[in-house]
C-alpha cells in the first residue's frame, strides 16, 4: 500500500519497529496518485441560504447591500498601533494564549464606548469581544437555541442572520415588518400559540427596508419579552451611522429585566475585514457564550483587539466616525437628489435615516429585470431576492448601498440605473 | 417604564408616530438602575473539561504545557508585513468581505508549503484557512457529527479537541494509548461492535505523552478507516517541529481514499495569539465546512492572511522554522540532560522526537503533590489532571514544556522541580 515514510526516523521507541521504508521520490509519489476527491465518508450536503453574489465583482460599479466604502478606512491608524507592537517591549505577552473574553483593555475601552454613545450601563464583565457581530449571533443562538425551538425574525429580513438560527435548529417564525419596524402585535400573536425562546430585531435601521423600530412598538416588545419570558438579540450593526440630529438609544439601554443581549461591530466603523465586533449581555449568558467561543476558536486576534482598545482610547474611533458620518451623510442626500431627479415618479423611497443603503421601489417595474438589465450595463446591484424567507407578500424593492459611492460614480451609477429602469 | 428616548428623532415616517418623550440626564439614569445580573429567560450551564489555569501566571516560571517561546516570535517579520499594508496601493481591496474560504494567496501558498514539508498533493481547493487547529477541528466536527454519533480519542489525550466533540454531540470512545501510539486492535474491536463516525489522533507526537504512532499502526489504521468508513481527524499541530533526522510524513500523505482529515496551524510558528490554521480534506468536505465558517464569523483576518502568504511566499517562515528549531532541540537536550542529573532514578521519560514538551513520570511519587510543592516555590506546572477521560488506567505523569525556558530559567526551573519532588 505504498507507505510514504521515506526515511526512517531515529526516534527512540519507535525506529526498532519501523518496518523498512520503501523510499519514493516526489516525481515518483506524484505521478503514483493524485489527492482524493471525494471523502469515503458521507458529508451531510447544505445550502447557503443566500448569497451576495455580487460582492466579489469588486472592479464594476456596484449599489452594494450596504458596506462603508473601504477606501476611507481608517487603515493608517490601525498600521500605526501595529508599528508601535514592533517596538513594543511588552508585545510579548500578547502573543500567548489570552483570555477567551477578549482583550481586557479592549473590554474596558467598549464599555465606556457604549455606556457614552448608547446609554448603556454595562461593565467589561458584560461583554464579549467577538469576530464581527456575525459570531457575536452565532454564538448566542448556538447557546440560547435548542432544535425545534421557536425564533422570531422579520419578514423581509437579514437571512443572514436567520441562516445562523436555522443552524441552532431554530423554527423559524416570521413577523410583518412595516414602517413602524416589526409587527409586536404579530408577536403577541405568536407567543400566544406558541412557547418563544428569541426573537432578532434590528430597530435602529431595519435590514432591508432601514425603518426604526417606533417607541410604542419598543415598549411593547420589552413588555412581551418580560411577560413571556423570550430572549430578544438586538442587532445594532450601524447605531454609529445616523443622520438625523439623534440616534434612537438601543433597546438594551432600558432592559432592567435582562431580556435583551446586544450585538454589534466595528465592521463598519472601519472596514468589514477588520473583525471587531461583541456581545454584551447578562453575565450568566457572557459565560456560557465564552465557554462555546473557546471551542470554536480559542480567542481572538489580541494585537488587533489591542490595537482597537488603543484606537477607542485615544479618541481615534470618534474623529473617524465624526468624519465618515459627515462624507457618508453628504452621499446619502446625493442619492437621494439623484433618484428624485433621475427617477422622478418611478423610485419610490423614504429617506433613510442612517445606516449605509436606502430602500427603494420600482413601481410595477420588477427589480430582478431591473437588474439583470444594469448589469449588463456593468453596474452591479442585488435583484430583490435576499431579504425574503417566503414567497408571499413579497414587495418589489431593493436596497442601494450608497456609502461606498463617490461623487463622480454615485452620478455614473445613477444613470446607469435610470437607463436600466427605462429598460425594464 | 421609562423609555429613554431622549431626544425625539427627526425621522421621516417615525417621528410623527413618537409619543413625547421624558428627558432623562445621564446622572439620572445612572442612578435610575444597573444592568441586570442574570438573564430573565433559562441558560443551560454548561462546564469546561478542563482549563489551563496556570498559562496566566506567565510571571512566575513556567514548565508549560508545550508552547513556543513567545519571546523568539517573528513578530519584527509580521510588522513589516503590516507596515507594507499601510503604504500599499491595493490594500483596499482586503478590507471588505473576502472569502469565506481564505485568502487566495495563502491558500496557494499554504498548499506548495504542505506538499512540499509534508509530502501532501493538494490543491488550494482542498483547503480553509481557519482561526488555528482549534477551530479547524470545530468545523470538521460539527459538519461530520451528529448528535450520539461515535467518535474514538486516545487515552491519555487532548482533552480540548474531546471537548469539541463532545459539544458536537459525539459520543466518546477512549483508546488505549501506549508507546507506539494509539492502540489500533482495540479500534479495530470498537469498529466491530459500533458504527465508529470519526477517530481523532495525533499521530506525530501524541498529546501528552509525546510519542509516535508506529508505521505498522498507520497501515493499519489508514485499512480500517477504508474498511468501516470512518473519518480520521489528524491533528499535526507540531509537524514543524522535529529533531530527530527527518520528520514522520503525515497520514494524509497517503490517504488516497479520502479518509483522512488534515488539521495544523502556524500558532506554533509565529506565536500562539497568531491564529493561522488550516483544514486540509477533499473538496465535498471543505464545501460545508467553509459553509459552516461562513455562519461563525464570516472569514478570517484578511490582513494577517495576506501577510503569512508573504513570510511564506518569502522564504521567512523557513528560516524561521530553521532556526526556532535549532534553538528548541537545545532546550529538550538541556531539559534531559538536566532531568537525568538532578533528578536521576527519580524522574523518568523518554527523548521526545520533537515538538515543545516531554512526558515525564516520577515513580511513586505523586505528580499532583509535586506541582503542588512547585506552585510554593514559584514554579507552575501542570497536575497531571489534564491528560484523562477516565479516572480508571491514569498513569502518574506530567508534561514539562520545553520550549518556553532558556538556558538560565531552564536551569532554574529543574532546581525547583528537584525541591518539590524531594518534597513529594
Amino acid at each position: 500500500m505504498g507507505w510514504a515514510e521515506a526515511f526512517p526516523r531515529k526516534g527512540l521507541f519507535v525506529a526498532t519497529k519501523l518496518p523498512v521504508a520503501r523510499p519514493r521520490s516526489v516525481a515518483a509519489t506524484k505521478t503514483a496518485f493524485t489527492y482524493p476527491a471525494e471523502t469515503a465518508f458521507a458529508v451531510d450536503k447544505r445550502q447557503y441560504l443566500f448569497d451576495h453574489a455580487y460582492i466579489a465583482r469588486r472592479e464594476t460599479l456596484v449599489f452594494n447591500d450596504g458596506f462603508p466604502d473601504t477606501r476611507l478606512a481608517p487603515i493608517d491608524l490601525l498600521i500605526r498601533e501595529y508599528r508601535r507592537f514592533g517596538n513594543y517591549r511588552f508585545t510579548a505577552k500578547f502573543l500567548s494564549y489570552g483570555p477567551v473574553q477578549g482583550s481586557e483593555n479592549l473590554r474596558n475601552e467598549l464599555a465606556r464606548f457604549l455606556n457614552h454613545s448608547r446609554g448603556l450601563q454595562v461593565s467589561p464583565a458584560n461583554i464579549l469581544i467577538t469576530k464581527g457581530a456575525q459570531m457575536a449571533m452565532y454564538l448566542a443562538s448556538q447557546i440560547l437555541v435548542r432544535k425545534g425551538e421557536e425564533v422570531a425574525v422579520g419578514e423581509p429580513g437579514y437571512l443572514g442572520a436567520s441562516e445562523v438560527f436555522r443552524a441552532a435548529g431554530a423554527n423559524l417564525n416570521f413577523i410583518p415588518v412595516d414602517k413602524d419596524g416589526m409587527d409586536i402585535d404579530a408577536v403577541e400573536q405568536l407567543c400566544k400559540k406558541k412557547k418563544l425562546r428569541m426573537l432578532y430585531v434590528i430597530p435602529h435601521h431595519h435590514m432591508p427596508t432601514t425603518v426604526t423600530l417606533s417607541a410604542a412598538r419598543r415598549q411593547q416588545l420589552l413588555e412581551l419579552a418580560k411577560k413571556y419570558q423570550f430572549a430578544v438579540v438586538e442587532d445594532d450593526y450601524d447605531f454609529d451611522f445616523h443622520y438625523a440630529s439623534s440616534p434612537i438609544m438601543p433597546l438594551v439601554s432600558v432592559d432592567t429585566c435582562g431580556n435583551v443581549i446586544y450585538v454589534g461591530s466595528f465592521c463598519k466603523t472601519i472596514a468589514p475585514a477588520i473583525r471587531i465586533g461583541f456581545l454584551v449581555a447578562p453575565v450568566n449568558l457572557i459565560e456560557q457564550a465564552t465557554w462555546l467561543r473557546k471551542l470554536v476558536d480559542r480567542q481572538g486576534e489580541q494585537l488587533m483587539e489591542e490595537a482597537m482598545a488603543n484606537l477607542l482610547r485615544n479618541g481615534d474611533i470618534d474623529r473617524h466616525l465624526k468624519k465618515a458620518n459627515k462624507i457618508y451623510h453628504e452621499r446619502r442626500d446625493l442619492l437621494c437628489t439623484l433618484l428624485r431627479k433621475e427617477l422622478k415618479g418611478v423610485a419610490e423611497f423614504d429617506i433613510p435615516a442612517g445606516g449605509f443603503s436606502l430602500w427603494a421601489t420600482f413601481g410595477d417595474r420588477n427589480v430582478k429585470t431591473i437588474a439583470a438589465g444594469a448589469q449588463k450595463l456593468g453596474l452591479g446591484m442585488a435583484d430583490g431576492d435576499d431579504y425574503w424567507h417566503q414567497k408571499p407578500g413579497r414587495v418589489n424593492g431593493v436596497r442601494l448601498g450608497f456609502a461606498s459611492l463617490n461623487e463622480k460614480e454615485m452620478v455614473e451609477a445613477v444613470g446607469l440605473l435610470k437607463k436600466a429602469v427605462e429598460g425594464a
